[in-house]
């Protein structure tokens, strides 16, 4: 049975992981067959955002591993106890979490920063041969993890700003809807939009359906 | 097109909706082509727990509209504003937020008292004959609002100190497993046990995916 780890970044699309993305994920991993390995990094949000007024919440602090838990259920690893040998494969769900918790492309763009505990487990994955999925703004994490020497196709939907800077980073970025993915079959990294796009729950899931699918079949060859 | 509301409670298992069951009732609602109406009370939540740990945060206060809006996606209104004739069915997703933010079943038991908007609205969809799910613990509130006057069959799954408490207050507890319903043609509500057993992702939403078309079908008749 395939044991495939998903990278949490909190819980709420403004300020940690997309949420409808990462159940969907959760539920089509199980339904293909797949025992799941949840992690998030034991560190601060870079912030809390409100998320019925769209506002930062000053005073606030939360956890990453703590809120990711939430979406969880309890049933989560701190990703610094998690070894690339232990998994098969290795799924990032978005949302801004992806991109402010997991590193810092919300803010710096293509300079920016990756967590060394994904960084380090992302490269190790790799390195083993075994599958990555990103889905919504986590591949742009993919692009500056493995830069110029590993240019690897991605999509993160349709907007040119990101486009390019993925571009910058290293990436070869592909347009792509929602319902679809892409499939980069040589470095084994499969990439669906999801929310960067705006579509309905249905449509998202349709995306992060074949992604599941490809990454359980980059398993098996 | 169907309007389905859906009342969150929080967002997470242990002071909250739970996040899953959330999220697949509002995915299969969209796959049976219904359009949804999220909202939940504007209210603190009853108290906030660590996921991570399982203890009480006793010094942090978090608002239950303000959480439930993450599931949301910032799209969801104040059950306080919203009426009976602009929905044509009412879903509530579980977790322990039903029963500690929407009702006070988790400290009270047969005792409690159920929040006065959400006791509203749901008398309102009932009265103008229009079906009602519940999900996970949700069901016991249904029993403390509608009491002896209606007796509505419903489960929890098969708990008997639940089943027990929901007899107390009215209702017919019937056993069921999460992958099953329970459907009370007459006052048309339908429930299943989802995460009240201790069951995988996929076997919860297999029940909530049933619950789901069941009240679509009892929209149309």
């Amino acid at each position: 049975m395939a044991k495939v780890g998903v990278v949490l970044s909190g819980c709420g699309v403004y300020d940690g992981s997309e949420i409808h993305e990462g159940v969907l994920t959760l539920y089509f991993l199980e339904k293909a067959g797949a025992t799941t390995v949840m992690m998030a990094p034991n560190i601060d949000q870079a912030h809390v955002v409100n998320h019925l007024t769209g506002e930062v919440s000053k005073d606030e602090k939360r956890n990453v591993l703590a809120e990711s838990a939430r979406i969880a259920r309890g049933n989560i690893k701190d990703i610094k106890s998690v070894r690339a040998t232990e998994i098969d494969a290795l799924i990032f769900p978005g949302g801004y979490g992806a991109a402010k918790n997991l590193c810092t492309f919300a803010f710096d763009g293509p300079d920016c920063k990756v967590n060394e505990d994904v960084a380090r487990l992302t490269k190790d994955v790799y390195s083993l041969a075994k599958p990555i999925g990103a889905i919504c703004i986590a591949p742009a994490m993919m692009a500056r993890i493995f830069g110029d020497a590993t240019p690897i196709e991605l999509t993160i939907g349709t907007d040119k700003d990101t486009a390019n800077a993925i571009n910058i980073m290293g990436g070869r970025h592909i347009s792509c809807t929602a319902a679809n993915i892409v499939i980069d079959s040589k470095h084994k990294v499969v990439t669906t939009p999801a929310y960067m796009l705006p579509v309905s729950i249905a449509e998202a899931a349709e995306g992060i359906e074949k992604l599941v699918k490809a990454v359980m079949d980059l398993i098996k060859r």
